[in-house]
Order: structure tokens, then sequence, then C-alpha cells
């Protein structure tokens, strides 16, 4: 798998956890052709990746469920999915997260204020309400989940959602959940390629 | 897959979100086969395999995410990565994952107050150092994910966790994080089953 | 005062406040009559009171205190006194108290699942609306007691309970709130006997 | 008893719940002489008792278990026990013990700041390191209970605590966990003569 | 700058960071003149200005902002804004603010229990609803600042506030934010005269 | 005052309270040629300083005070009291300050990854061993500046900072614990024109 040699790795710092030698990962057919597929559409192998590659079967779980919750069809679209995305990882301030699903709420809106509002306070944001509604019950999903019940549920029913749609918004919720204390467990460094991604308005 | 029709319902709430309607699902022959397995060895289909039940590929990643984690062979025993689940299931106060891993704990460990324990305080309970930093660790990512650093990786480095250990555990905690969550957002209530497990010491 | 010989200390971690040499306690005729009831109806004397026992009047003051507000006639039922007891120390994560109260729900109410979703998380417990109201205001009363006003008890009034009960439910909570940091502070432990108790359906 | 028609009414809100009918109190003949000696002594009956003087066994229950905690031979001086209560009561914001204890701390100290200082903020008060520890663990005691272990009160014997010295201090500072939340779920209002007392530098 | 030396210095703690060197400070006359001016009226001058005194800039900053929120023409009276003084200094437990500006309500309103009953816990002051009102969206602020929107200054609203006292509002709250942090981070201690000010009813 | 019709105020919501009428304001000598001077610099005035444009006296009191703090000489850097303001905005979420403040980092450091680190999350900054202690130091004065004593203040001095650096850190957080709620307060928009800039590494 040559192609990880052009991964930018240069800030990343050693001594962290997530630097367990990539070379010694011997990628799977499927995952070298989806690192490869990262590298043409991206640039980079996002380092995330990076972070799972030296187990597998860890990885290719990783991936699978990733994109069965973020690309698969759903009531949500790609970028409510993202702004989830972004609001979960305000919520537990992961540098990581903030940094990659920040720019793709950016690209995606074409609206670069947007993913800064987000990413600062979801509150200030210009967006519908039942977005609003979306992401109030994926902080609150953050912050107190025990005391989620059904009135919570009715108020997205109110603003539309069906009972599918509310659980992909709780599954996308609980992604971040766990992906943003991965990432902050494991001190993962965002590649630098997505700081300047997407800034001007379209 | 007529076997699920033996699962016991009956203490489900209609009204919860968890309730699609398992009868729509078309069970993958790898998630049928796997069903079985469930019902042979417990008894039972855990209710969480059900609540992912509607979308076969969203189980599927569910399933083999799940089974790295907690099965797969890792410098953390078995019991250990249980003790996880319950320590991050009690700070978040997850009924259905209390009550599943709480039974878990008691049953590998042949101890039924360590289940009670970890449930109900982490830090009453009779374990080892090492034990305790990991857990120790693990509610501090449910906490302040943001604020952990190398310090707090050092400080399991020096109970002699490694690398990959470190690893494991963050992505053991992680993995409930988003658990919790998910079973709360959707209202999932726990196989009535587990209950009178394991309340004997052995 | 023989009878406490037979208490079983083994559980007793030695280096814990709580050890206050028992030996050296004399107690009164009414302590000692009191100790043997218990040992005869519960089969030990529990912890908490031989927590007290190295004085006299405070044990006094504490048990009679304690009969008063959880046996003694009320609007409150005694199950739904434990409940409330259950419920405070789950918000305070009494390893003691929820031991020894949650075995009390078990047996109380003959319904094993109840104990466990009190002590785990009282919002998904099968009670009526007029007890999930009580443990809310109990629950308020830990988290918050100074911003608990009229509209609080109001709402309690419009679940049928008088001003009598009202003050009942504040004093079984409070009772708790300080038994729980008793606990805490001196690190009882609860006698294992309670574990195994009321784990099967009636 | 005739004597408690001297006591100063005025200022209680009858709405409250804490107004339960003093006329159909019947005090026993225990409790109309302490009520007496208060009158003597203080001016008036601290309103905590009328709140009790409903149901005479609960009355003396909390009389005697007051005293108790408060009067009896300690290690720590009554001084001390009454600045745990103000540092308890302030972490719990309690109206009522705030004002009552605030006073004897003031009237004990000579001190009218010192009363001040702990009421606000007990950090910056002008006291021995020793009691600065016996505060710092009685403020843990309320926010973290369960996070109470032996390096807390390894803590307090480095400063000079015994055992039974620690033992008083958590059930002085757990006794007001009860009374604070006693106090604010049922609308206690001070009697209005502590607001003037001991204001000027002895 | 003579004058200064009659300010009583004897219990301000020489360790802490607010001691820099009044001595060294060359007091502006227009700085000069209103010490002069505090000590006539009050006697002192009060530490706080002492602890902007190192950098005559600043000070007069300080002192002509502080003077225009607090003295200026308003919709909120005067006392209302050192209401709102003391509701934020208690949410953030500031010691020096708590005594100043608790003398200031005892004084402007000639109540004494009112200056302990905003600085103890506001919720339970005999205050108009509309001063309620005020006071809760003050402590919002203090807590949750990055909550507020619309529905919170609907409130104000709905209770009689114009827009510019709604700004007039926020402006006090939030100064206090700055000047209780000042305060706390610095070690200020308040001038001790303030203790026995205005305890008695007028 | 025409120069302030170039000001763009299409992004700034006209049901917020900062929209006092502009118009209305007449701008001091002193202040109109300030705004020039902005509009001169930035290409617009900060929407900050409209929200005080209502109010001469108080707009100069809060641009003196800004000026003094910021931009004063002080053993602070300019970028680092900007890395102040945004570790203190992170904290309380403020929208407006952490885009204002957040491209005042990128463009003093010419990083742009370091203005999104501080607003995200600091302690993953890469930054001086003296900057860190000077964050956390201005982080717990947002979160518990009552907590704060003289360790704190040790520890700053242990990274090299005199007493009147102490003092200008502390002022600096403090002034934005001020505006931060000022913003949220009253639902300031930052200009839009912040987004764009410093985005690319210098």
């Amino acid at each position: 798998m040559k192609n990880t040699k052009k991964v930018d790795n240069r800030h990343r710092n050693p001594s962290e956890v997530t630097a367990l030698d990539l070379k010694q990962a011997e990628l799977s057919q499927q995952m070298a052709s989806y690192f490869e597929k990262c590298i043409e559409k991206l640039g980079f192998v996002p380092n995330v990746l990076l972070a799972y590659a030296h187990a597998m079967p860890k990885l290719e779980s990783f991936v699978s469920f990733y994109n069965e919750l973020m690309l698969a069809p759903s009531g949500l679209s790609k970028l409510e999915r993202e702004m989830i995305a972004v609001a979960v990882s305000a919520e537990n301030r992961c540098w990581y997260c903030l940094v990659a699903h920040g720019a793709a709420v950016r690209q995606l809106s074409g609206r670069p204020e947007l993913g800064e509002a987000i990413a600062f306070n979801y509150r200030v944001a210009d967006i519908t309400p039942r977005q609003r509604a979306m992401l109030d019950f994926a902080v609150k999903m953050c912050r107190a989940s025990a005391e989620i019940g059904e009135p919570d549920r009715q108020t997205l029913r109110d603003h539309g959602l069906s009972d599918a749609d509310i659980w992909d918004l709780a599954a996308t919720a609980s992604f971040y959940a766990m992906s943003n204390r991965m990432a902050s467990a494991t001190g993962m460094q965002p590649n630098p390629e997505y700081h300047g991604q997407a800034r001007q308005k379209v």
C-alpha cells in the first residue's frame, strides 16, 4: 500500500497513541482501495482512518458503520447529518471532528459562516426550526441522554420527523459521541488541509 | 427468520421508537444465523439487535464493531471490557446497558456484588489499581474528553498498559458513549431475563 | 450484647472510618434489643447501625428519626418511601444505600426489575405519574434545592399530594441526602446479604 | 402551650408548606419546655422547629439529633461545627440555614466578617489550615460524595483529625445536606431577628 | 496624593496580587479628586479602585464605565442595578462584590434582609415579579449566556422592560461577570467598613 | 457621521436588541473619528461598537477600556491577549467574539490552525507551556473564579509571569467574561468579513 506514503504526517504528534505504526498495518485489499479513493477525492487519507489502521477488522467496521450513517439514504440530508456531527463535536469540544466536519458543513452548504456558527454555538445559526429541533435533541443526547423520553421524541415528530428519521438522528449523534471521545482520548490530529477549505462564500 | 417470534417482547413499550416493526425486517442470512446463535446461547435476542434490525447494513456494522471490540483478542480481558461498559453506562445512567452488561460482569466474574458495585459507584469496587486506573480514564472520557491529554495516558502506562491496550480501552469506552445514547434516545428496554442472572456468588 | 458477635464483618474494610470498634460500644438496653430484633428479622445488623454505634445518643436519634420517616403512617406508602430513598441514592451514587434500599424496593414491590430501574434511571421505571412526580421532586431536591419553589410544590398537589404528603416526601428525600453522604464519607460497606435478595419475580 | 403565641410569624409566608398549623400541634411536655427555653434564651422559637411541630416524634428526633451533633462534646469546637453548617448551606444556597447559622458563626467567633466570609466563599475566610481542610471535605461531600475515599480522609488525618473527629465532621456536613434541602423544599423562612445579630466586631 | 494615606489597608493581605504598591501610583488629578470624594462620602477608598490604581488609564476607564452603568439615568433604578450586581456576584461567589454591593442593597432599600436574601438565594427574596424576571435573566447570563435568545428577551418585555432597559440589564450583569472574576483572580479584600453597614431595618 | 452608512448591516437581525437605531446615535467627535479609523483599517465598524453607540459615554468607556487592555504595553503580547480572548470566548461559546477574535489570532500569528485550535479546544493548541498556563488560568476564571487562590497565581509565577502580567491576564480574561455575555444577551452578530480573513498559512 504505497499510496499512504503520500499522506502528510508532519503535523501528527509522534508521541501520541494514534501513531501506531502505519507501516506495520497490512491493509486489506478493500481498505487499500478505500484509502486510494480518499486520496483521489480528498487529496489525503483522513487521520481517523489511520488511527484504526492497525487492526483491519476494526477499521472495516468503523468505515462501514460511518458510511452507512453519513452517506446512506435517509430522511436527513447529508448536510443535516454533518450539522449534527458538528453540533455534537462542539458540545464535546473535539478538535479533530470540529475541523474535519466543520469543513464538510462549509462545503456542502456553500456557506462558510454556517460551519463556524454550528461549531461555535449552533443556537445562533441561521437554520430551519426543524433543524434547530434536531440539533437541540442531539445536544440533549450529549448532555443528559438519560433524561430523554417520549416528549423529546414528540417534539421532533411535531417538526415533521418520522420515527425512522429520529432513529437516524439518534444514530448520527451517538456515533459522534463515540468518535469525539476516541479522537480526544487518543490525541488525533486533523489533517491540516481542512483548515483552509471552503472558506469563501459560494 | 421464524426464531425471532420466540423473542419476548411483552416488556417492550410499543410506543417507543425502537419498536420499528421487526416483521418488516428481512434479516440477511448472516444476521439470521447470528440471531439463532443468540437464542441458543442466551435464550433470547438482545433487544439492542432488534433496534438495529430495520436496516441490515447498520445491524451488520454494529454487530461486527461490537464483536471486534468486546470479544477479539486484547490486552484487556473480556471481564475488563465489560467493566468498562458498565462504568461508562453508569456515568450515563443507561438503563439498557446497565442491565445487560451488569449481568455480564456478574457472570464473567462470578461475583454478583462486583456487577452492582461498578453499576452503582465503581470507586467502591474491589478491583486492582490497574483496573481502577482504567475505569478512571473511561469515566474522564465520559465527562470531559476534551481535557484528556498525555498525562492521562501516561498514568495508564504507569499501570502497565501498552499503547495498544490504551487504544482498546478508549475504543470500548467510546463504544458505550455511543450505545448508551442510542439506547436512551430510542427508549430501548432490556430483555427481562437479565435481571435474575448470576445473582448468587459462585 | 453478645448477639452482635454474630454480625458478619468479613466484608467490611478494616481501614475505613466506620470500623470504629464495636467492642467498645456499650449498647444501651434499648439499642441492644433493637439489634437483636434486626438479627431475628433480617439475619444481620445493617452496617449503618454499627457505624453509629460508638455513640449511643447518636445511634438512638438516628434510629428514631429513621423509623419515624420510613415506617410511621403517612400518605406515602412504605414502598414509595423506599423508592424515594433509591432515587435519591442513585443521584448521589451511594453504594451502601443503593444496595440496602434497592433490596427493599424489590422486596416490597415483588418486582426485581423495579428496584433496578429506580437505581439505574428512575425515568424509565414503570411507575404511576404521581410517583414519577414525587421522584422528580426528590431529584430536584438533590440537584438544585435552592431552586425549588411554589410551582414545584403545586405540581405535586396537582398529582394529589396533600401538604402533609409533600412534607413527608421532602423529609424522606432530605434524610437520604444525609445518609448517602454519611455512608460515602465514612466508607460504609453494605451487608453482603442484600445482593441476592428478592431477585426473582413474585 | 401559650408561649408559642409570642412567636413572630409575621414574616412567614402563609402559602408555604411549612405553615402547617401550629395551633393543631399538641406539644409534648418535653418539647413545650424546650420551646420555652428557646424563647428565654433566643427570644423566639426558631422556625425550623415549628416546621417539625405538627408531628411530635419527628420533632423530638430532629431536636435530639441536632443537639447531639451540634452541642455534644467533640474534637470539633462548636464554632467549627457552625462553620461547617454555614459552608454546606452556602454550597446549597439555603436561605434559612445561612441566616440562622451565619448568625451563630458571628456570635461564637465575635468576628462578623467571618460569618460573611464563610457564607459567601469559605475559601477567602481567615481560618486555620486544619479548618480549611475540614470545610474542603464538607464541600466535597456536598458536590461529589461518591468520589470521597481514603485519600480525602487521610488529608484530614494529616491535619490532626482523629477518626472520631472525621466521623463528627461527616455527620455535621451530612446533617445540613438534609436540613438545607428540607428548608428549601418546604419554603422555610428564617426568623427576622437573626439578620441584625452580632454585626459589630467584639 | 496624601489622602490615600488615610486608607485603612490593615485588612488587606500583603501577599495578594492586588497589593501593587499604591505609593508608586501617581494618581491623575481627576482620580485624586475622585478618591477624595470617596473618602468624604464613604470614609474610605473602595479597595477595587486601589486594585486599578497602578495604571491611571485603566483606573479611569473602569471608573467611567462603572459610573455610567450604575449611576447614569436608566429605566432600572439604582437599587435594581445593585440587586443585579449582588445576584450575579452570588452566582460567582465573589467575596469582594457580595460584601460591597450587599451593603449597597441594604442601604438603598432600607431592608437589611433584602441584601442577605439576594446574596444568599435571590429566589426567596421579597421582590416584584419584574425584578425576579430581571434577576433570572442576569443569572442565566452567568450560567449559560450562549443559550440566551429571543424568548428570554421577550419574557423581559412581557414584564415591561424596553429594549433599552434590557440593554442596561445586560450591561450591568456583564459588568459584574467581569468585576467578580477580576476580584477573585487578584484576591481583592473588601474594605472592612462594609460589614456593619445598614444592618438595622429603617 | 456619514461614514457609518457604509457599514454592512445586511447580516444583522433587525429583531435583535442590538439594533438600537444607529441613526439616532449622535457620535461624539472622538467616536466619529474612531469609527472612521476602523473603516479605513478594517473596512468596517465592528458591530460591537454599534451595539454601544446609542449612548456615547458608554461607548467611550468601552472603547478606552478595550484599547487599554488589548493594545497598551504589557508583559503579554497582543497575540497572547487575543489568545486569552478566544479561549475565554470558547468557554462561553460566544459567537460574536469567537469570530472576531479568532480572526485576530489567525492574523497576528499567521497560523490559521492556531485560531481554530484555541476556538475549539485550547488544550490541543501548539503553544508554549507559559501560554498554556495562562489559558488554564483564564479558563479557571471562567468556570470557578471563586476557587482561584494563591496556588493558581504561583503556578503563573513559576512560568515567569510577574504580578503585573497576572493582573493583565486577569483583566483580559475578565473583560471577555463581560463582552461574551453582553454579545450573547443582546444577540450581537459578527461582521461577515471576519469569516474569510487569514485562512491561509503565511
